[in-house]
């Protein structure tokens, strides 16, 4: 018995009508009256299941299959059968089933609809309910139209490291990575700990970007990107925050930043368009049931130009509408969401490019323009969430960033391989970050970080 | 000017024959005789670069560009000129040549043969010396052929969390992770520090394996497969050991030891195949200069069936060479590389899959023969390295998996998702583990895990 996934069954029905198939999957609902039952079997292939018809005198223990409960794991041997009158249009006459692994009635995924509050204390489960099976499928092929966006232009994927020996990534708060034995860590002559004597006889942390690194590596590839975990031990209760998250970190050398919005464009609109070609019933799912404009949205960003603002014009247009703001506008200020969403969804009413930011409001490591006032930044606004995308030209003129971090107060010995970049060989480049859970809200319209993630890390929650 | 990469020109010269390109790259090599200089440029885009010459009568700035130092970044704007007689098939006859960012004599990447210990120190360089610059590249490479394997195949991939609060993953030592305080942390009544004022609000570590949270998505997606960093912290100085490294882990339900050393073969062959075909120069490389049987080795991987020997079986034959052996074989022992060579290598000349290994010497999880003596492990050994591949049939039976956790002293408490699997609609399942970096050594021949990592943690080393 070869085992055939549900997802073959839709895609080439024709082909197996009148035909014996192997079934595994679990029990999402199951229902019998006397001699006949129904139970729909899903496998995780695809977003839907099978029908599963079974009768009394076609299968020896009939009994036993009318009794299984919801999440059950069967096998089952039977006709397919295309029942193009039916609600579903195809489904299966079972010969045969097989217990795999039984269920109980304290399956906590009763067919009722659930919380998401609730399903999140059972994430070893609730894969196996329909949003977070949607979810997850959109996660894999979103995570390898990115791959696959990048490899297909000759990008090389650099694994960045995640502990890191340089406290001044400058991103945010850090986790700290440890083996000493706090309890009683060794100490030197001042009293304070003695890192020299932990595992990397540094003190180190979860890294903040890969950027910096990454940066090293396009200096000798041209075009790299990066993706993986990244840490933010910022306390936050909010929706769209979460201390362990994916970014995808693409850096390219002899490059403006007109490149690197060519760039963030098009990876945006391929990795939507990959989304949608790959997964279909997931996202009917998210647009049924989630998000009803999300399909018309995702639609609109493949298809439209993508608008180009400066800050300093993006300021003034806001400006007069600074009444409906809860957060006045004001040149030098840091925009914020609120103000992002009006710029992209009332004024421009697309995806929009906002560049050249004050210098203060944004990182060492960003262009100085001629101005002087303005940094060669930009980030990329979507509607419905706001900025997706931030990056940036890097300064690559030796002078100027050291000139910057003089002004920071920061130590170039922290720094002296990120400057060497710029003794040897420099030259203008550019890049950007993508949250990868912001990526995927956008995707599906879930609204909380933690449903995206499979097992979330959030302030004061790393179960499982 | 439009720019072209310079593995552009490598795959199509006919079609640029004659024709104005401009390149843009980095000064591998450069020297001039009056009037006449030629320089090696590389831009990464491949591994080979492409020879410029470069003339006083032909560029303004002939002076400047005969000065250059190696490692300058430059933009040559030249003719086509196939060189069929020539030692390189073709070369550029520069027109115009743009100084992007200049080097110096302190560059340390002189022409001159450098240890890989050196370049060990200039991790931010490295990439930019053959080596280096092959070995990322085949590693980038070889990290989308195991996507583009599982994904063709209707694996979903699984990004399992690197922060995790079970410490009883058991496969060793861990970092902590915290945001504690620790010259002053927060204490509990017992004097001991009060984890629960940590950041998640409980003792939090680095990940050692994604394998049950993997479990957790099989159950719902049917075959999913993890690739992300994890995390040891044992004390170790080998040659191939990190403390910071990639694993791909996949997990497949409704699958018994069979099905899994199928997957993992056919992976193997897979990956080792798209590599060869997308990395032809930097093999050929590797081939001449690190490893000279490297390409017959794995081309010898791709063609040939695998041996498959149990572990009982393996040690009645090793029993019989034990002279060989710094360690003595006798049925119980763990092997050594010196055996797994032995066998792959001397015994079967061919990759082998040795089965059905002592419980005592396996992981808890794997699924118990009928023999209550041995467990339906799977190591997978190839010749040069030994094992590369580690994986079992999971113990899907609740009572089974409890009963051997006792055994253990594993508490059930600490693992109630993972015997919740085995509650609800358990099933027949399997999965490894890959580590990367081996993967990647093996594709090489590089010797030593600090050079296929971009930037390596190892003992005592957390540099960059």
């Amino acid at each position: 018995m070869t085992r055939t996934e549900i997802a073959s069954l839709y895609q080439s029905p024709a082909s197996f009508s009148g035909k014996k198939v192997t079934v595994c999957g679990w029990v999402r609902t199951i229902r019998d009256s006397k001699a006949l039952g129904f139970m729909e079997l899903n496998d995780g292939s695809c977003f839907k299941g099978v029908q599963v018809v079974f009768e009394d005198k076609k299968i020896d223990n009939f009994k036993e299959i009318a009794k299984l409960n919801v999440g059950a794991a069967v096998t089952v041997n039977g006709e397919f059968v295309e029942t193009p009158q039916a609600k579903q249009s195809f489904e299966l006459h079972a010969c045969e089933i097989l217990v795999e692994g039984p269920s109980s009635p304290e399956y906590p995924l009763q067919k009722k609809r659930h919380s998401l509050e609730y399903l999140r204390t059972i994430a070893h489960l609730r894969p196996r309910a329909n949003t977070f099976s949607a979810a997850f499928r959109v996660r894999s092929a979103a995570a390898f139209g990115i791959h696959k966006f990048f490899q297909e232009r000759g990008f090389i994927y650099a694994h960045t490291p995640i502990l890191t020996g340089s406290d001044c990534e400058g991103a945010g708060e850090m986790f700290t990575a440890t083996t000493l034995d706090l309890e009683d860590p060794p100490r030197g002559e001042d009293g304070r700990i003695d890192f020299s004597q932990d595992f990397f006889e540094k003190h180190t942390s979860l890294t903040v970007s890969g950027q910096l690194e990454a940066e090293c590596m396009a200096m000798a590839f041209g075009k790299v990107y990066t993706f993986g975990p990244t840490f933010r031990a910022e306390k936050s209760y909010t929706q769209r925050h979460a201390a362990e998250f994916w970014m995808i970190e693409p850096e390219i050398a002899f490059a403006d930043l007109n490149d690197d919005m060519d760039l963030a464009r098009d990876m945006m609109k391929y990795v939507i368009r990959y989304v949608m070609d790959t997964c279909p019933q997931d996202l009917q799912f998210f647009n049924q049931f989630v998000d009803k404009g999300l399909i018309d949205r995702l639609t609109h960003i493949v298809e439209s130009d993508f608008a180009h603002v400066t800050y300093t014009e993006a300021v003034e247009i806001l400006k007069k509408h600074n009444s409906q703001f809860e957060y006045q506008v004001d040149w030098g200020v840091d925009l914020q969401t609120e103000h992002e969403k009006y710029l992209t969804e009332q004024v421009f009413q697309k995806p929009v490019f906002v560049t050249d930011y004050p210098k203060e409001i944004k990182s060492f490591y960003m262009r100085m323009n001629d101005d002087g006032r303005t940094v060669a930044a930009m980030d990329m606004l979507v509607p419905g969430i706001g900025e997706i995308i931030g990056g940036s030209q890097r300064e690559e003129r030796l002078d100027r960033l050291t000139a910057r971090m003089k002004e920071l107060g920061l130590k170039e010995a922290d720094y002296w391989w990120y400057l060497d970049l710029r003794r040897f060989g420099t030259n203008k480049h550019a890049g950007f970050g993508l949250g990868f859970e912001r990526l995927i809200m956008y995707l599906t319209g879930i609204q909380n970080i933690r449903d995206v993630l499979p097992f979330p890390r959030t302030t004061g929650v790393a179960e499982f």
